[in-house]
């Protein structure tokens, strides 16, 4: 296993979810979840996704730039990712950076443990 | 303990060693660590300290601009951080986003595990 193609498709798993079926994010949470998401701290499957399913925007597109990732020594993953986030109606994009605290499951797949937001303000 | 107070601490004691005594940043990681800096990995305190010394700038000043921070599950934390960097003779400011897990020493202090930065470029 390719620790960072594990990464990549990842992320772009969990990209192509938010912007076509957020809902389906749930999937990706566990009740141990924590999310911090500019700067107000969330945590369990249904408090997160109640938070970026009722996020004020209908439609939106991100785009990766970057994604760097590390094991975290528990038999987890951090992924670093920056890119572009584009809602739907607005002319300019937004810059954000995420990370995730990646943990395996039993079935062989990971979840979700940690995940930090932050747009990054020009 | 507060996690914030000490994630916020921590994350003021990194960059001013940073932009005042950088060699001083290798008591700060160990041999286990991990650096992936703009993409290029590097493990161990002497190849990290390596790598940050010998950056192509003399001086730099970094300003936080946001802290975030969650445990990681394993005693240790996690810290997220976007701010900007100011490089001596340059005009204009360098934006960034940095991630450490910090995980706890025997003495009650914490050294860095993982270490994840990107500039994020207009």
């Amino acid at each position: 296993m390719d620790p960072d193609a594990v990464a990549k498709a990842f992320v772009e798993h969990y990209y192509s979810t938010f912007d076509s079926n957020r809902p389906g994010l749930a999937n990706l949470y566990q009740d141990s979840s924590m999310l911090t998401f500019e700067g107000q701290k969330i945590q369990g499957t249904q408090a997160i996704t109640a938070k970026l399913t009722g996020l004020p925007f209908q439609q939106c597109q991100h785009s990766i730039s970057t994604v760097d990732c590390q094991p975290s020594g528990t038999g987890g993953m951090l992924v670093f990712v920056s890119g572009n986030l584009q809602l739907a109606g607005e002319q300019h994009v937004l810059k954000f950076s995420q990370m995730f605290h990646l943990m395996p499951t039993p079935q062989g797949s990971f979840y979700v443990q940690n995940d930090i937001f932050r747009l990054n303000y020009a």
